[in-house]
């Protein structure tokens, strides 16, 4: 029995409210139990420069916490850019741009900010999840019917682990993540690929035999994740992701 | 008739929710009308550099915004320190500190982090109101029986402004703010007395008739904000503000 | 008696000297009793990104202390952003904006640089009042017969404040604003309306009977500088004062 | 048959050349291919601030690139930091970290710059390698005989992908990874378990079974890189490694 | 003839007026020509990480310039340090340091600022002449009689240049260092020994003749420099400098 | 005898590898003695924003030194720039710039990487000789035959000083650098007049007398560095250099 009695194979009650803002293109926050991550889509008719000219558009990522969002007091990055941030950023860019058909964006920029207001553990795979969700609010904006929708497939991710025991277990809080033997970040697609797998073996190396049982369980969180996106999402906005005209 | 349909003395509706953050001492999330700012008080047991040795603490605060907090998206700070952020942050430290003593605050400093999530005008003055909420549940968890409270007044701020019409308003919402002739921030205790003031003629100068009336207008609005403060704080809080033994 | 012998209602001796720097476009070295100013006003052809196309033009300061203005030594701000500075200088230029036509202006950057060469209390209040010295000669350099001058009014600004002993006084040296309980900094034009009044609680808060007694000492001390920068430019730059055609 | 004739399974031409460098206490060249990375591992006795007092050491990496690695030469990092570069270098510190007994190091920090001199392809796994040497370079430096070697077991790296047929590939050179499908670097010790599995859809998500295959490749490459790596060292450093007394 | 009417070997007219700032402990003004940099000297009671415990103290510089010193305007350099400056103030301190006896110093960290106020050539050499003079005063306020002055000598510094004729001239202003085929920078002591000469062809390489003929002319202008700090100091403070008991 | 068994007036044994790294337009490895520096010649099809338009090109230098090329370990320049960097920076490119026409290099601009991978003095002038190398053969990749070749003439570098016996000694090496009264650095072109001098009194001021036996100790060394750059380039860059059509 996990410490918040959980099955090993179980995610944490998860709740993706839409609208939270009121301004950017897209807002969603997503709480997995008592993570909670503020999602939000802006939308600019501008590229970076390095897309100048290219004719497509560029979907990017930028994610921090909240000094209160945790304890100890978390210090603001001002003057003193964060390593740990940057690499979670990149990592959600990555992971939304897989499912984005970036010449269908036209060009513009798509800014996803993931700022965490509270965390336990998985705020990075949060981020992705509830970013999906804002991702497609705010390309529903600027879709034109009969159009290749930008988005082409659902993408969630979920992080696993193994305890101090030995076992895979699902969707770490903040206390199992600190005890955890290895740890996994893992993001797939709505057809069952993988976009992304960071495994770390935290307090010792791990075995090809460990890699299977963690991947196995990210398979069912990410089934359930991207059940909930649909339902929250509701049948038209389903229905445009994946469309081809 | 504003454009929200509201009277020249009439703020907005008005909420602060306790515990929105589990993590930090003291938490509030205040919103009033569409502006929404997360309050959180975070305590620690050292003061800075030059208060070092002096036998009192400190009370400061950070202010910023969220990417998603308006529109068009706000730019994150790193790297780029703002200046309408700073000018911000130490008009809160300052409000906050003249209902603090210092010296019952023992060699402790309290961070006062305001986070808009949500803006549409008033956000330093929320933060204001907001932060008190945070702080009196911050100093509650090392208050012991019997002696001074750090805490010893109420503290509420708002906006005022004169109109395009020459009429003095209350509580200016964004649409407000950005026409006011006048703007003017407003901070009093709860014994109705000014811990600051700030007026500006942001289209013309402004008469002493003209700022009378806009004074008026913020002893109203105050007034509401600390009867609302301390329903939120229930009565056990509120006892304990002023306590001085 | 006050400190330096001065009434309660008396500034301390002011002169202001044209021309020390030769190269900017404007130059004004202002003395109010200890305190020194360089204020220098440059012109640029052209104006920031967010004014682009505009047909208008832009005034904005920079504040910054000399490291032996005072003792101890003041570190230079680099790599290190200074919050009070960035705070005088947005005041600084809200200040001389509130009396210039920034149509008159053209698409024109006028920077009002403002160096304390040493400091003896109100260095913000007499970069106001000298920066318009500077101003008012850097418009004169491309103002064409006819048109209309772009600075329209005068403004002068001087600090006042409650002593320990509950008295208002006006312009208040460094060891004065160190010891007072309120400190007030008003700009007011010269048609004697207000154009930022601030007034802080250093001490304790104050009442709104000692908000009128500073607002009227503030009166006094704005006209004599008023008077002292008409001295200053003489009678045929006075007369381009608020010129409009 | 690869652009540069090696087989799907066929690491590049690797050599790694001990004491190019005569300062730091441990100091390798490492070539495959003809990705060049100068690493060293210099010694200081004293630990980060978050572990004082904790009794034992630390092992962290820098990662840069000289300016000349590449084509369009490489910007500095000064005053911009590099995401990319971060993200890297607590790769490599992760990596080696897992093979060192911190205990055993002491109150002492190695910290390990990776510094790239010609840019090929595979910098960040080839960084892994060759800091690896350095380090058991720079922990004989202390070592007292009859103690616990604070190097526990080898770790290699290297990388592995899917090309544009959806073959497996090992070791991909700056042509191959520009155009692969899918980027996996990979990180194991001697005994065969994972340090760290970093893969990515870079142009389309990838199924299990090619992660299977992928993994089946990394396998023969670490096992040749370990193999360099004990020749190199020669045996009385190779008998150190391991060694709990 | 040069372009102010001088002769090839006569320096600009040369005022240093001591006490323009009340605070630091040393303050010089010197002009030269139009060239006006403000130097002050603040001494603190502890020295630089590098030399704690070493049981002597350290004289450093600051070079900048004010925004109006120059046209066009100098930008200021916060978050963009300036290769310029920084070179200058290096250059500043090493000559200063060469006349002082560190030990004689005690643990005391002597900060000399040189701040351009208006600048026509020459301001890096008019800083050395004039900071000798605030530095002179600064070690006045806690020399101990009987015990060694720190300043063991006087240091002047002059440019000198050969100009478009191929002539050797003296103390250059801006229009001729602009125009100037070398440009050469050397500061000497009371005893005649160089401190440091920095020559470098600007227009094009020079010979040794060339250089001959500068240091020539160095000599002369040094020579009438130190006079005239030995007129300002007078003749008690003339008396310490080189005092050994 | 010198403590490497040098006579006074002999260089350290020197070696310039053309091509270590393959990406730059131009590539030298120069070692003398144990220092070796990596400098790199990158060209660019734009010039810096102020040469913009003005129909020629702009040559600019950049100077590091690589963590493990010292003994302590140097830190990065992230966030940190280096005052001593950027005065040799600025020294290598005005060498190099002295020998150059800038209206043959067209509007393109050249970067030059100075990496120091191991110190042992003299690094500053061994960049500038084995940067000119790197220079020429960047120059030859773009250049046209019949056209005037960018380069017109060789320029070298070399220390000198005065050692604590008073002798002048050639090429210090690290160990003699740290204990000399007197360095100076000197680069001087082929046709054997100065680019630049500049010489600091490390440890004492030094005479004219000084000055001379060094100046003469350097173009001993001059001559063999330029003889050394002749053989490396081989005829026919040789040739270009100077070339005028």
């Amino acid at each position: 029995m996990r410490i918040d009695r959980r099955e090993a194979n179980q995610i944490r009650s998860t709740k993706i409210t839409r609208g939270f803002q009121k301004n950017p293109a897209g807002s969603a926050l997503i709480e997995m139990g008592n993570t909670k991550v503020l999602c939000s889509a802006s939308v600019e008719d501008r590229v970076p420069h390095f897309l100048k000219g290219a004719g497509h558009g560029w979907v990017t990522a930028e994610y921090s916490m909240l000094p209160g969002a945790s304890n100890p007091r978390v210090q603001r990055e001002i003057l003193r850019p964060n390593g740990r941030s940057q690499e979670i950023q990149r990592l959600i860019g990555r992971a939304l741009r897989s499912v984005v058909n970036l010449e269908a964006l036209g060009e513009r920029t798509i800014t996803l900010d993931c700022d965490v207001l509270h965390a336990d553990g998985g705020t990075r795979t949060a981020s992705i999840t509830g970013a999906f969700v804002a991702l497609v609010e705010a390309c529903d904006t600027f879709y034109e019917k009969g159009k290749i929708f930008p988005v082409q497939d659902f993408v969630s991710a979920i992080s696993v682990g193994i305890d101090q025991n030995g076992d895979a277990i699902l969707d770490l809080c903040y206390e199992e993540d600190s005890n955890a033997i290895v740890d996994c970040n893992v993001a797939k697609t709505g057809l069952g690929k993988y976009v992304e797998i960071q495994g770390t073996g935290e307090k010792r190396p791990f075995t090809r035999a460990e890699l299977d049982s963690m991947l196995e369980l990210a398979d069912l969180g990410i089934d359930e994740l991207i059940s909930l996106q649909k339902d929250i999402l509701g049948g038209e906005l389903v229905w445009k992701v994946g469309r081809i005209g």
